[in-house]
């Protein structure tokens, strides 16, 4: 894809990675970012941009890589915003985790400015991000799809084309939202209840690592804990966002998720107690507050 | 261990298949339970007991694997006990599943008839059990690991030896139980969830298999949804029995588990809506009927 222009918005952690797996494929890679730290950290990889518009113009995909559907509107059709930039056909392919009416919505407005929309929410994390290696569940039409496919195969191992409407990639990660959270924090009341019954906590993780109470998030998330390493690699605040994003879809089609509920409260009891910018294994730490518990301090 | 007699007492699935896996290492095997059907059934295989007291005369290892606490007294010192059966310094390798302190007080008891006390609680499912590949999660003295060793090795391809004392690898189980039974009540929220929102739940087991929603449960459990069969491989009752454990050891050690107390209550609804004795993903059946959804029919 050597030279084809395309945009990365927002330099994140997980954008900062898909620009530059599109730049190690040859792309023609615009960076841009509301932090000018971010920006000037993607100069070394391509071509550092102060806006959106600037990033946008000329490229005939774009990526989104936002933190949610009022961020991906405002890039798209804000003041100056993308749509006005892009050239007609181009695909915008949008990574951030919303309801799938957010989705369809943004889908319609872009398609009125003539514009391709794939909804294509991402899975996989920041070094796999950085290693063009995601998991995108992506959805959209034929000429969506085909116009993006070659980004995205810079960018993901794992390509599910879940369906030709936009929305449906958004509800697919939507479920597993719902299902990470709550194993977040089952994870935390579990160890720290472990720790209040007196146990080896890292024989605990040992031991259901191997058994048949694991989960993909109890494996990945423990081990913060059990470090005593809260630095946020991915915070409490996106599950307020995430379990938030359920449980209005729950009440919109009239569909109860007491246990999504449930883990919403316990993260929202954590930002409340101050640890919303924290990682999200941080809920641990608010169950041993509440129980006057030690968990591990951070070498 | 040609000719060592050992008994086996509850010829359910689980015991079935580890007297079964004992046999079948040349141990002399008495098993027994209350169904004469099942006693009659593991006739082929070793010495079919009437009742405890014939299993347990001149065992030295007995191998209780009843449903809870109070069946496992039952066994060990009612009437009609094993204890009173038992040679001195025979092994009691107790596998129900039970809170720490019913676990201490069985194996005080069981010490003070001259009997050694090993709480060993087991994970894996039948077909394991058939196989001799179990996970034990096993505590109590040196020498009642010494007296149990062969027949846990017959029985077991993973033993984790968690301390010096009975209840340690009852407190083991019941953390295990907890995110067990919560990531069972998550994937029934979940598939049910994703249903109401029109996905491909088919699609959705594949997509969250492979993505940071998935759960051991998950994974195991959904296809039972997905072909609509729920025939008990484990029962909605083991659930309320066991998250039920955990909430009594909640209150007991002041400790709040408000995940694990709302999964037992979808455990509660699932079985007080008639189906107790369903396989537990039929908490999936509970939401689908509360919500007007069709889940997937038995073929």
């Amino acid at each position: 894809m050597s030279g084809t222009k395309t945009a990365v918005v927002g330099l994140g952690s997980m954008g900062f990675g898909m620009a530059l797996s599109l730049a190690r494929k040859g792309f023609d890679v615009a960076g841009t970012d509301v932090s000018a730290e971010a920006v000037k950290r993607f100069a070394a990889h391509g071509r550092a941009a102060t806006n959106v518009r600037e990033a946008a113009t000329g490229a005939t995909v774009l990526v989104v890589v936002v933190v949610n559907a009022a961020q991906t509107r405002a890039v798209l059709f804000g003041p100056e915003g993308a749509a006005g930039a892009l050239p007609k056909g181009a695909a915008v392919v949008s990574c951030a985790t919303m309801s799938p009416k957010d989705a369809e919505a943004l889908a319609a407005e872009a398609e009125g400015h003539g514009l391709l929309y794939l909804d294509a929410p991402i899975s996989g994390g920041a070094q796999r991000a950085a290693e063009g290696a995601l998991t995108v569940l992506a959805s959209g039409s034929d000429a969506a799809f085909a116009a993006a496919q070659p980004a995205l195969d810079a960018m993901a191992a794992k390509l599910y084309r879940l369906g030709d409407k936009p929305g449906i990639g958004a509800a697919f990660k939507m479920v597993n939202q719902l299902l990470a959270g709550v194993h977040i924090a089952a994870a935390c009341e579990a160890i720290t209840f472990a720790k209040r019954l007196g146990l080896d906590i890292g024989k605990v993780y040992e031991v259901i690592t191997a058994a048949a109470g694991n989960s993909w998030m109890f494996e990945n998330r423990v081990p913060h804990i059990l470090e005593g390493d809260y630095t946020p690699k991915s915070a409490v605040d996106i599950f307020t966002k995430d379990l938030g994003i359920v449980l209005d879809m729950s009440r919109d089609t009239k569909f109860p998720t007491p246990i999504a509920g449930q883990a919403f409260q316990m993260f929202m009891m954590t930002a409340a107690a101050g640890m919303g910018r924290d990682d999200d294994s941080s809920v641990a730490r608010l169950y041993a507050d509440i129980a006057g518990l030690e968990l591990p301090k951070r070498a």
